[in-house]
């Protein structure tokens, strides 16, 4: 994949300053790049990085322009605009259509679908053309998966589960694994409760390695649109994540919450179960909501890091925070008693 | 699946208020139900749900019983009924016994057994009645299985462990992988400890996807009857876990820390290593158990959540709550030689 | 496996007292230990169960040589030794050579090569002398292994990646998956970047169950030599991990961190994105690093556990410990004020 500034312009937009047929062949860091690299410089901050860059053309803002006398293209969001390039240079590898010999398919696929060895597809699946199931996948009966989606190696996906067009799902995701539903009996042992429900995932969702989603009860558990999922989540039984979601690894959403449209979660972070989540809210790392949320903004509860000792010195009052409460109330009563 | 009032009733148990021959198909939530569903009040505080909804016939709690007309059966815990109600109305599905021919199986199988596509079964393994092993499942050599037991697509089993009766195994889970153990040499550099012990679970256990559960160093890891793993959970090494403990999702115990019977973890909470837990212990979500508890009750340690500017100007002081304590201490100090 | 305590002192070293053609089948702990056993005291103050212990030999520290009159290998690290005699008791289990007739290989392999049922292998990889590769693994193309390398059942290995010598990865690994990078665009859709980068991993590294570590954006996720991950870690894009690190349980490195040598990461611990950590760092159980260090010791950051109600009086301070500070500084100031 090689391309002219000039063609680079025409399909990503953007203005260009310098020679149109100068062949770029990749994109790069300000630090990592070589003669033949496009480079882009998202923050001013870094501005001595492009200085000393061996990259031949540049992604800059406007009010970057001045900075070099290489060739650049111009753009509002250099950072964006080096997400469409990068993804200009590295189309995504997809093998060739067909049904791998050792694959056991049990559904009519279309052609143009791409189906990997020792792959196992169910009874009653629907999957839209351009496909791609990788190596070893489980489906069960009955899925339905959009238009040209791709399932990385080793991914489940339980009978009854709908995805969207566009989904990528990393190895060893689990999509529709039994809810954890428990009634107690009156010798305190767990009766199950059948999780009858699905998972109903939109489209253009992409979903990490080892993630697991778990199926609704008796309601489906529903992940919107636009929705992008890292490594190691949880997403419990009849959860709903709102449109355009972003949820870092090892994050977390208990049972039957609700989240609102473009929420941000850190990496380690959770939602109790039963809640409701306004849109546009941000949850920090390592942060735990445990009650609704109704207003957009940004949600922390973490503790700052410590040496060892200090944590020692400091933590022992946590326990008694009550009581040193009482003793600031009661200085201020014996000194308001003394000004009287 | 359908049923009268009266099979079920004769089947369950419960006092019916109404006709007998009413049949039921399926169970439902109150705001879902609609003709010919049975849905259950378990909290009186939706009994407006309960007016509105399409249901033919309620599960309710004899205090209940005068909020509607229609059919109701009567009992006191209506969620427990519910639990068993669902399990009537929907018998898992399980596939045909056989093995498939893409399976590879090295040991000898009750005829009764189900092997799915594309399993492998090593050698000397005993797998009683009834089990079915999923697509893509591998079991080492040895490994112990009891009558139906139900292993979903694509879970591992490492040698020589051993699960009860009536097990279900989510996809992804890993029994008996190496424990973490590691000497350290006089150059800092890790030693391994091979771990020679098994993994041993009880009857009616159940266990998330993705979930992995570590064989012993020198002894076993022991899991007791009726506990409940949800996903992404993490046993370590020589850990014993009580009969009929439940654990949410993300949690994790420590390597040969012991716990009692009916523990309950919440979300993403934690338990140290080398640790015993008394019995009917509750540990909140998102908190770690650093110390063992030798009394029944609820643990907590878990942060509020606060809009972030609020968590900026609040935390600051945590990293100074021992120089805020002795400030305090000086002022009493100040006040008590005023008052001499 | 059996050897004379004579031949274990010449394999291990240690200084021999008693009988050197005592023979001895394998390791146990002093409690488990029965004749023919040979057990270890790491730590003197368990030295009541090496009194009551059924073994017939011990490994000690010199200083604890009096403790006992039965025949001991002395050493200066019992754990370290322990360590290594078992080993020699517990070679690991290797399967023959060869490739199952079930697998499905793009790629030439040496004869000494083990290739499990099911696996599947791409093209144009490179495996090294003696490896392991175990049931239903999958190895994108251009994968490369050194030698020794032991993969357990289910291993997913994407594209391009490379694994050292000696590698020990548990079931369920993902190594290679997508690193979680993406741009917004003006609608706050997320557009997403090729993760273009490879995973290299040096030698002796072991990789617990379920583990998940991404590629890197456009450079490599590096990985040193000795580093040992437990289960369920997350190892995000472009991080760095130093030489001899070794991380617990479900603990996680965000995107582009580097961390130095030998760290030390606690059971549900986390490092946030971009920040760099100095060799010899200690992170505790639960803490997230928010922050760079650049000094060796141990960093904490974790509540301590309370009764809930306890938990609830204390824990209301501290959305209001602001405020306290205030009210402390304003008593200060009045009784300031008195003085002079």
């Amino acid at each position: 994949m090689e391309f002219s500034l000039g063609e680079l312009v025409s399909r990503l937009g953007g203005e260009l300053v310098g020679d149109p047929s100068l062949r770029v062949r990749q994109i790069a860091t300000l630090e990592k790049a070589r003669n033949g690299d496009l480079a882009f410089l998202a923050n001013p901050k870094y501005r001595s990085a492009l200085e000393s860059s061996q990259a031949s053309a540049f992604i800059l803002s406007p009010k970057s322009a001045a900075l070099t006398d290489r060739p650049s293209v111009l753009t509002p969001d250099p950072y964006l605009y080096f997400a469409r390039a990068a993804q200009l240079f590295n189309p995504p590898k997809r093998p060739a259509p067909g049904i791998h010999p050792s694959a056991v398919v049990a559904s009519s696929l279309p052609a143009s679908v791409s189906v990997g060895p020792n792959a196992v597809i169910g009874e009653g699946c629907v999957i839209a053309e351009n496909c791609v199931i990788g190596p070893g996948c489980v489906l069960g009966d009955g899925v339905a998966l959009g238009a040209d989606s791709l399932l990385h190696a080793g991914v489940r996906i339980y009978a009854d589960c709908v995805l969207g067009a566009r989904a990528i799902v990393h190895s060893g995701a689990v999509i529709g694994s039994d809810g954890f539903g428990f009634a107690r009996d009156p010798d305190k042992r767990w009766v199950k409760i059948p999780q009858i429900g699905r998972v109903v995932i939109g489209d253009d969702v992409e979903i990490g390695a080892n993630t697991t989603i778990d199926r609704g009860a008796l309601d489906d558990t529903v992940i919107g649109n636009g929705v992008k999922l890292d490594n190691l989540i949880q997403v419990a039984h009849n959860v709903h994540i709102g449109d355009d979601t972003i949820m870092a690894g090892q994050s977390g959403i208990a049972g039957s919450s609700h989240v609102g449209k473009r929420l941000m979660m850190g990496g380690q972070s959770g939602i109790s179960g039963h809640l409701s989540v306004a849109d546009d809210v941000v949850v920090s790392a390592a942060t735990v909501i445990t009650k609704s949320i109704d207003k957009a903004g940004v949600y922390t509860a973490m503790l700052p890091q410590m040496p060892h000792a200090d944590w020692i010195r400091n933590f022992a009052h946590l326990r008694r925070l009550d009581a040193m409460a009482d003793r600031v109330r009661e200085l201020e009563k014996q000194l308001a008693a003394k000004e009287s």
